[in-house]
């Protein structure tokens, strides 16, 4: 795959960005030949640079929900930019927001928005601090709440007092989880939990029932609160907090990405119990309350409630995992695909510095599909069994070529994460 | 000023709200009868929610550098947009952006682009330590570097920890400065300044040349690194980093708001010398990445280096000054003007607790300009002579009430600062 453009523009972005690029879309960790640049999107597709084309199963790492540019959600944007969006106070369109997230999510009484995930899961942080008056939390290890220094997962730059007061747990193990919490003692704000294990690197699993109502309980027996970071998931879980599926309901739950489809909106949203310290606190931001990205949200729930896409992304999962099972093992590979269909992690049996997977994807991308070989994948309901079909066709083509070349293949030097089995 | 439709707005609001409104744009603490909700903004105007035309001195607290819906930036947005928006990857533009903004800024060599402005400043901390090893700053009292828990106003919510190694200075007060600094020993890693006194509820003051220098001197002889956070000056005061004027180079600066004209995008700029320790820290957000914010701001940025916008706010806000301390003496009151005429602060002589700061603010609000009793105003290249003469005409009648009504008025139990002279 020749990317004499994406190439060019390395050169240039290397003198005015440190590294040539940062955070969680930099390319310099994924196997060699990944466009880092792109110049255009439509529903399931993506374009690099060099005008290759792209079937992406990241969909901008969660956001697109409904496809690039989907026209009903992106004329909401439009429409309501014309008329006033960044302004001197909010527009009504925070209160139509707030009461159809209320509506859509059984655990929640009052909804804050705000841009980053990581702005969500901050004030959750110091919603939980506000109602308990104490600092620590406990969270499961490897689990990312956004790059903010409490959470944030590299230690480079970050003070030893920014993640003071931190007990890390096991996700799904009930022992590890009373025991942080019995570590910190009186002093626990927050239980934090993702939906599901999702961490970077590893197979992901499921939220096990007697884990999550073990948190419950605790929180409960602590006067601490439950949080649930549904950043990533939201939405393509349920039609409501993920953890409504277990019938435990958080006091807090983080949102963003999926929930205006790519337009910048998060939010957070609390029980009554936790409404009278989100009065208190002081979290703002300049575009928290600009009114296109909430019209956009708007819409994007409106598809959320009166579609099959959920259904539809689940089917769609479901598919591309069994077909890339058996063809997997047609080549005598062994795949672990994990976490929910319709966000899939997919890694290589015995690849402990992933080689095998690195090599497949960097494959599937020559072949026009758009993979991550270690952070979960998600799918958009813009996707159909076509574009199943066509990242099918692919993947036959990446295990041949990798059953071709396995033998012969160097470690994997790109690798960044831990070494696995 | 009958505001039906505001009010219950507010009634619906805060069941699904918590207050009804947080955040700095939340009325709470402004004087009553100023709308909470806005529909249409366009050019310098604002339209409340009861159909009540303002004049809008606030511009977005800062964002609306060129108006309401300026047409080029504008149509750049949506034009980006409708190709690719939040794609898995940056497209081109983020490269296009860097290198605009690093001919432009004259102290800077790369630049990484984010949301909010404390995005910018929190980054600029996690540069600083990466930089240094170290953990403390000196930054000065009631500066205001965005809602993040290490620089959060408020105490609720917030961890001892979060604010631990911070040692506070008096702006402009270099004995002040160099304390602050050796109290924080060998630990530095970064001095904070904004680019002039802008604190809320008091007199705003021009950084003195002797305090810059001094910052710039302390921070190379700790080896600490000095951040100039221009979040909400940005391009007000010079089409470079402000403190190019005084010929002091930080050595990060920090960007929002009016980068855009309030289109979601915040930056951190740096120097050669923390190239280094920005490359190493992980920073990211699920929309930094997006293109269409980064079109509209190249398109302001074009505007900003073709256009006579800051000599003509400069002149409007003399224009305003002038006449508002003419109309005020006329009256009995003495005005504290201060802050750059371009980004106004007004305060009332012998007001401690701003009863007649707020009444004429309201009063103004009422004759259709929005005005603020106690943070900075903005003013925007859409303004004209002839709506700083419509301010002018609102200000004739505001005073005159006021006058009236002065020796009535009853304490001011909506302000929320501390008492002043």
């Amino acid at each position: 795959m020749s990317q004499p453009v994406d190439r060019a523009l390395r050169t240039r972005a290397a003198r005015v960005i440190p590294g040539g690029m940062y955070g969680h879309q930099a390319v310099g960790a994924l196997p060699e030949g990944y466009p880092q640049f792109f110049t255009r999107a439509e529903g399931p597709w993506l374009w690099d640079t060099d005008g290759n084309l792209l079937l992406d199963l990241m969909c901008a790492y969660g956001p697109q929900l409904f496809g690039y540019g989907n026209a009903d959600i992106d004329r909401a944007y439009v429409e309501q930019m014309h008329v006033g969006d960044a302004m001197t106070g909010p527009s009504p369109l925070i209160v139509d927001l707030a009461e159809t997230m209320v509506a859509m999510v059984s655990h929640a009484d009052w909804a804050m928005f705000c841009k980053n995930g990581s702005d969500a899961t901050t004030m959750a942080l110091m919603v939980a601090r506000s109602h308990t008056g104490r600092n620590a939390i406990v969270r499961a290890a490897g689990a990312y709440h956004g790059s903010q220094p409490w959470s944030n997962p590299r230690p480079r730059g970050i003070s030893p007092t920014d993640q003071a007061g931190q007990h890390l747990c096991t996700y799904n193990d009930v022992a590890s989880l009373e025991a942080a919490v019995k570590a910190a003692g009186n002093d626990l704000a927050a239980i934090f939990a993702s939906p599901y294990r999702q961490d970077v690197f590893n197979d992901q699993s499921a939220p096990s029932l007697a884990y999550a109502r073990r948190a419950r309980q605790l929180a409960d027996e602590t006067g601490a609160l439950l949080v649930v970071d549904e950043v990533r998931t939201g939405f393509r879980i349920a039609r409501d907090c993920s953890w409504s599926l277990l019938k435990v309901a958080p006091d807090l739950s983080c949102w963003g990405k999926a929930i205006a489809n790519g337009h910048p909106i998060s939010a957070l949203m609390g029980s009554e119990k936790a409404r009278g310290a989100a009065e208190k606190i002081y979290a703002t931001g300049s575009y928290w309350f600009a009114a296109a990205a909430m019209a956009a949200s708007l819409a994007t729930l409106n598809l959320i409630r009166s579609t099959d896409y959920l259904e539809r992304i689940t089917r769609l999962g479901d598919g591309l995992r069994t077909g890339l099972n058996a063809q997997a093992a047609a080549q005598g590979f062994t795949l672990r695909q994990t976490g929910p269909a319709q966000m899939p992690l997919i890694l290589f049996d015995n690849d402990p510095d992933m080689r095998l997977g690195y090599f497949w994807s960097e494959r599937m991308v020559a072949h026009g599909v758009y993979v991550h070989p270690w952070h979960n994948m998600f799918l958009s309901a813009a996707m159909t069994d076509a574009n199943i079909d066509f990242a099918l066709d692919a993947a036959q083509q990446a295990f041949a070529e990798l059953a071709e070349a396995a033998p012969k293949l160097g470690p994997n030097t790109r690798y960044p994460g831990p070494k696995r089995a």
